[in-house]
């Protein structure tokens, strides 16, 4: 990405609907000058969440992570169980690396009890990320606050919209996270919200402060009966989204969570990266 | 693609850079008002650029065409030959139409002798198209100039930037038809145009009213060692690009013509795609 692209628009302060007025008389327009300050830097990330490879295997998945050009990776189960050893973590981080790529948490993770909550958390310490991706049953919340001080690690709930009886979306996980510990937070999945009926943008700036993760995705309409599709061919307005996460302060990984074509995902997930690279171009 | 996405930047008139200012506080920032009229209209669309799958076949081309959701192609002979039956035209269209694509121009076709230009023109009405893309030598120029007459045909000249010695850029191809009749224009490849070291958005300003078909790609480096990659991953401003073609009033396709990764191409071009389609989005 260039630095003059993003801030041809800011710098001109015209879009194309005053410009189109303009008749073109042969060679008579001048090209724009281009822009010459620096662009402003997004403090967060294009990140990959591991479910979006449900069926493919750790190398696959690392291949077609390396190829959209995405570098870091929020680590499922089932490319790294819960009791891998060691010498398994070694290896995992080891394959990663030889793709350029880095896992920066784990999860989604469900923990409907004392043991899996201790388990989760002993896992992540293991495989050395400081924030877990959960899904907590309310009892267990009490535990994780506890959880939180004693390892340091953020705990982003996941919001999964219809369907989901504990957390649809960030407006219950607050409710439910407003008095415990700050590093309790929310794995915002944007689709899920709009699935439920709730306007993810509106989501973002009430509760951003409280975001610590992203699945971004589009889907096809607000309602349970939408599904994941490439970014830009649904209802999401991500323009507007990730403007609204930029003025959270947002800082963490917007990561793909591709469900469509689940079996052959990598050009709607290439699709998906085209549609972010070109909305944080024009930023 | 929904009718407020776009329209979303224009209507705050407020950029990230001036939002980025406001802290944020809890639940205080109130959520953005949606826009409430219809986006511009943009009069042109995307197109595949046949080139793009040289080593497919057609029923591939038009799998992967239809994937990324393009509708228009601009047919190479490698698809359907030159010499093609009234049978092989009709089977091809049938084909086409199976995936919901529809030729819209043919070529690039070198027209170096007075029989390959009267074999081009017979082809595209044959074809059943009004546009052909070619690349024809200079002393062919006046018969071009007499076919468009008769046929009432688009002649596109293609730019091939370094080691095209009869066409490189859409300043040269201006040069030689700006006296002919007006039918006769360019298919501005505007990778190619970088590749010769001059930028395409000054071009497209510039020789605007003369193209009528276009050649988008990305391209690494201005010059002849660039090669084609992801649009929003090398050095065109594709916005800016974007900006300008609009301006011109631009009515006609813009093709991908995506030249990385020829054997296994899908990601890449759907990449493109999502780049192109945010852009717009925001425009």
């Amino acid at each position: 990405m260039t630095s003059n692209r993003r801030t041809f628009f800011k710098k001109t302060g015209l879009g194309v609907t005053a410009l189109a007025a303009t008749p073109l008389l042969g060679k008579a327009i001048a090209p724009e000058k281009k822009a010459e300050f620096a662009p402003r830097k997004i403090p967060y990330e294009l990140g990959m969440a591991g479910y979006t490879f449900v069926k493919f295997p750790l190398e696959d998945t690392l291949r077609m992570t390396q190829r959209v050009g995405i570098t870091h990776l929020c680590i499922k189960d089932f490319h790294l169980p819960l009791d891998s050893s060691e010498k398994d973590i070694e290896q995992f981080h080891q394959k990663c690396a030889e793709y350029g790529i880095k896992g920066y948490a784990v999860g989604p993770i469900y923990m409907r009890n004392v043991d899996q909550v201790n388990q989760a958390f002993e896992y992540a310490k293991r495989v050395g990320v400081r924030m877990i991706v959960g899904v907590p049953n309310y009892e267990m919340l009490p535990l994780v606050d506890e959880k939180v001080k004693e390892y340091d690690f953020r705990y982003a709930i996941h919001n999964h919209g219809p369907g989901d009886e504990l957390y649809p979306i960030p407006s219950v996980i607050h409710e439910k996270i407003k008095n415990l510990d700050r590093r309790i937070g929310m794995c915002h999945d944007v689709g899920h919200t709009w699935r439920y009926g709730y306007d993810p943008v509106k989501m973002t700036l009430e509760y951003g402060d409280r975001i610590y993760d992203m699945h971004i995705k589009d889907v096809t309409e607000a309602s349970s009966k939408g599904t994941s599709c490439e970014m830009g061919r649904g209802i999401i307005d991500f323009p507007a989204l990730f403007d609204a996460v930029a003025r959270t302060g947002y800082s963490g990984k917007c990561s793909i969570e591709f469900e469509k074509d689940n079996t052959d995902p990598l050009a709607g997930i290439a699709e998906c990266v085209g549609y972010y690279n070109a909305v944080h171009d024009m930023m």
